[in-house]
């Protein structure tokens, strides 16, 4: 049962390709399976249905003993030996997230949800600066709307969650729940832009959107119901829009490097892998190291005039000259939309993370530093206890008055070791330790949570020098993950190399002829071969597909270079990165 | 035609009878009537969808005048005589809010929007004072979980919006749109606690909610879908639940007088009228003056230990002294459940607009004062008009520099009769207004939009003078609007001087049995009655409801004073403010 479980999970990290189960729902074996192990050790609760009946409450209400004896186990697997148990682990006991009843929809739990509200008031101040304003639409779209530009509704059709009942009704139209907004919003832009004054429109919207996937489902990478920001804007030129596309992607990158220290590589999709009905895509796309794969991070959209089109956003050109009486021709204007999610999180966790537990950075943690009284025993007076709370209390003050999230654990009854583990699982960039020694000394020991690194801090330096280490441990966690992602983006010049590399955990920059046909090639060859060579367990018969068209190109493309792919005739256009990714 | 179209928005803001529409669609003839004749104006769009086709843009385009002879008509009818027409009027053309093709559901455009962002910031900040966290629970809701709670699933089940298809599956159990979350929660919180050291349990969500309702729909009032806060808090006592229902009641007493500027009464709902599956419903019930209405503003529920009885929610009791072995008693915890909505904005509107259109409160007006240069004429030289137009942008700078969110208003071809009617229309609390003369004398005109005032503040007054204005308009509204209020607050003692007080468009204070039965027969009577009587168009055949019991009681009940209803043969307990309402 449980190595069952186990493997489910492995797939649900590893593989990309749809779930063979019946209903077409993502099989939630690990929920439940992880559910099970947590009920046996706080004294079963029946399986069926969580937080269903509470026998055994009694032996778990005795309580603490029991749950240290749970709760101090930790992590009990390494992130090398199985990715997949090892993050829901972390994301469960981290109290980053919840399983619930309904298939690939989760609980955002405070300290993850947290996280999002430091990434929206970062984001959504820098679009505040370019003129974007908020604003909300509704929920649910008409299958009329829905269906107005062909291409997005075939990339979107298979995912969509319909409503057909309204109460005790069956409703004369069934609507849509939006995945994404576009057919949502576009049908206003047709009747708000009037003439050129009315551009540039700029409307941002934080919400909640559905992709009914029949993926196995993963905590934040891939759910149904997933948070996002969607930017969606009218623009009088299309160099206009390009323009706003690279800002936006230039302040996805800031999220990810500034907030989250996780690097990215910043390109455009080729025209196989790029959003239904856009003009063209650019995107962000991180590494997950631990497995070699890819991952699109947030991708920026150029819509060009298709939506345009189709909902007929037209203004008059204002520089045609005409005679009293004459119409002034009609311009489509140009679009772009953009959307930033949740999925960021999970990335987040997967680079970061460890086999302690969580690591989060300081800009994003809610609690950034930890104080502990240590060096109580039972030998201690209750005068000497109650002096090294009250002095270690003042220190919280004092940072807290330097504006750090302070946490002060003086729980009683649990050993400092064991709060030393719950804080690093939980990810706490910094735990400052503070008993009578270090009182006498007047200072307290620190330890950073990334690093492990120890190093004392006098008292009287500890407002200054906390918010300064804390800096110190941002820059150096995008720093360490960012040199580790730049060791994994190898250059392969001949396709003999290709799948070899591919299977040392790599994204590979190749050239290439940017042809669709010839990609998907490259993915059924590059998927083939690792099947008659099973590989490493965790990276299973899945192939390469195309990254991003790096922005950065590693040299120029020699003339008459040939494609990597050797099926293709053609010559290579570009550098392009290719690779396994979620 | 156009008639009909207005006698069904008169019904929309006066009739919570269900609608008849064989479908069960509320009917939106409002939005399309008012798309018809909107189109009409801009050279007429094709009526079935909004949006769609421009034949005529050209006409349009032409544009300025034409747009100017259209805005420049602001609002065609008074507050007065024609409630639901001008309400509409003042969402559409002070850009609030916009229809869409989904009944019922509507778009929040940016000055709209921007309020519930105020709401928003002021409330969360309180929210996490009082130690609440935020996080995000899924959209969907299983029908066994939904209908784990009786009287809840009961209130709910009229409303309920399925989920039956994903993608071009049809789901093997169909999914509930969150119509409200505790059945969606409170798995998790059966599971999250496990003694009493898990309490209190206080998490918080802003996100979107769905209610299916067949009455007819009322942009912010009642629609479909709508956005809220909603809390849910678990405790160890019905004493530390209870303080917090009222904590929160007032923090949202808070959002309506100090940033609306909207009073409201504070009490408690009869059991009629509480939340189902509640313990009690405490409320804050507003007054709508134009048709002397009451509504329900805001409410804050002590769910008692319903809920924690249906979903497991225990502890054990940990003041209870057991031998080894021995289990302690399971306890049920005491819940509370609360939530404010979108519905703020629409009483807003409907407390403080006038015939010229929106009126805003200052702290929630996205632009508080408007700049705007006048005295330029044909006869001004290009130089005087850069000069004025240089000096008035100085003044914005001020103002932006002294946090005032300062508009200027240049544009050219416009005039500034037009702006002032646009910015009227729009409800900016102040207009600046500076031209030769004002610069001559270095000082600007200003006019308040809530009473028309006039007066000139020094330039050099200006940075401290306009925001210590702005705080007094802040305060007259909401003093001037409480007047209202308690104006129309009757205490009556005697049946025969039920319906006649009520017909004058006020609530009632009468002596009550505080019984259900009885509460019914009220509503049945006074409906009957007013039938009878044909009165006010705007007021029609609709019966008095309880509004709430007010925690502040005008008077105590003498010894063997009679309930008011004539039928009822019981006593009074209490005073019940009774009224119709929305």
């Amino acid at each position: 049962m449980a190595s069952e479980g186990i493997e489910q999970k492995m797939e649900d990290l590893n593989v990309t390709k749809p779930s063979t189960s019946q209903s077409g729902e993502p099989t939630e074996k690990p929920a439940k399976q992880d559910k099970e192990r947590r009920d046996q050790k706080k004294a079963a609760k029946p399986k069926q249905q969580q937080g269903q009946g509470k026998q055994g409450q009694g032996k778990q209400g005795q309580g603490k003993k029991k749950e240290d004896d749970q709760d101090t186990k930790g992590i009990t697997v390494t992130k090398a030996e199985d990715l997949s148990e090892w993050y829901q682990q972390v994301i469960l006991k981290a109290e980053m997230l919840e399983f619930t009843d309904v298939p690939g929809c989760y609980i955002y739990l405070p300290r993850s949800y947290m996280i999002w509200e430091e990434i929206r008031d970062f984001f959504d101040a820098k679009i505040k600066a370019m003129g974007v304003e908020n604003s909300y639409f509704p929920l649910f779209i008409t299958e009329a709307n829905l269906q107005r530009e062909k291409d997005h509704v075939e990339g979107f059709a298979a995912e969509v969650a319909w409503v057909t009942e309204g109460g005790r009704n069956k409703l004369e139209k069934k609507l849509a729940v939006r995945p994404t907004s576009e057919t949502a919003m576009y049908s206003y832009y047709s009747k708000k832009i009037r003439s050129h004054r009315d551009l540039p429109l700029k409307l941002n919207q934080w919400n909640n959107v559905v992709r009914w996937e029949f993926k196995h489902a993963v905590p934040f990478l891939r759910s149904r119901e997933f948070l996002w920001q969607e930017g969606h804007t009218a623009h009088m030129t299309e160099a206009e829009a390009g323009k706003e596309v690279l800002e936006i992607l230039d302040h996805y990158a800031a999220i990810y490097e500034e907030l989250l220290a996780v690097p990215v590589v910043k390109g455009k999709k080729t025209v196989n892998e790029q959003f239904p009905g856009a003009h063209y895509t650019t995107t962000i796309e991180g590494f997950i190291p631990a497995v070699g794969r890819g991952i699109q991070a947030a991708t920026s959209h150029c819509l060009g005039q298709h939506f345009a089109k189709m909902f007929d956003i037209t203004v008059e050109d204002p520089n045609q000259q005409v005679k009293d009486g004459e119409k002034r021709d009609k311009l489509h204007v140009w679009q772009n939309s953009w959307g930033f999610t949740t999925r960021s999180i999970g990335v987040m966790i997967l680079v970061h993370g460890d086999d302690k537990g969580l690591v989060v950075p300081p800009r994003v943690s809610n609690v950034q530093a930890v104080l502990i009284p240590v060096g109580i025993n039972n030998k201690t007076t209750p005068e000497d206890k109650e002096h090294i709370n009250n002095e270690v209390d003042k220190l919280r003050k004092t940072l807290k008055g330097a504006g750090v999230r302070t946490e002060l654990d003086d729980r009683d009854g649990y050993s400092a070791g064991y709060k030393f583990n719950e804080w690093e699982m939980k990810g706490v960039p910094l735990r400052l330790e503070c008993g009578p020694k270090d009182l006498a000394k007047e200072s307290v020991l620190a330890v950073r949570r990334d690093t492990g690194e120890k190093f004392t801090i006098a008292i009287a330096d500890l407002a200054t020098e906390v918010p300064k280490r804390l800096e110190t441990i941002q820059k150096e966690m995008l720093q360490r993950a960012s040199d580790i992602y730049a060791s994994h983006r190898k250059i392969v010049r001949e396709w003999k190399d290709f799948v070899p590399t591919l299977n040392e955990k790599n994204v590979l920059l190749v050239p290439h002829c940017a042809g669709g046909e010839c990609e998907d090639e490259i993915k059924k060859d590059s998927a083939a071969t690792v099947e008659g060579q099973e590989v490493d367990a965790r990276a299973p018969s899945m192939g390469a597909k195309s990254l991003c068209i790096p922005a950065e190109q590693p040299e120029e493309i020699k003339e008459g270079t040939k494609c990597i792919n050797p099926k293709c005739s053609q010559n290579a256009k570009e550098w392009v990165m290719f690779g396994r990714s979620y």
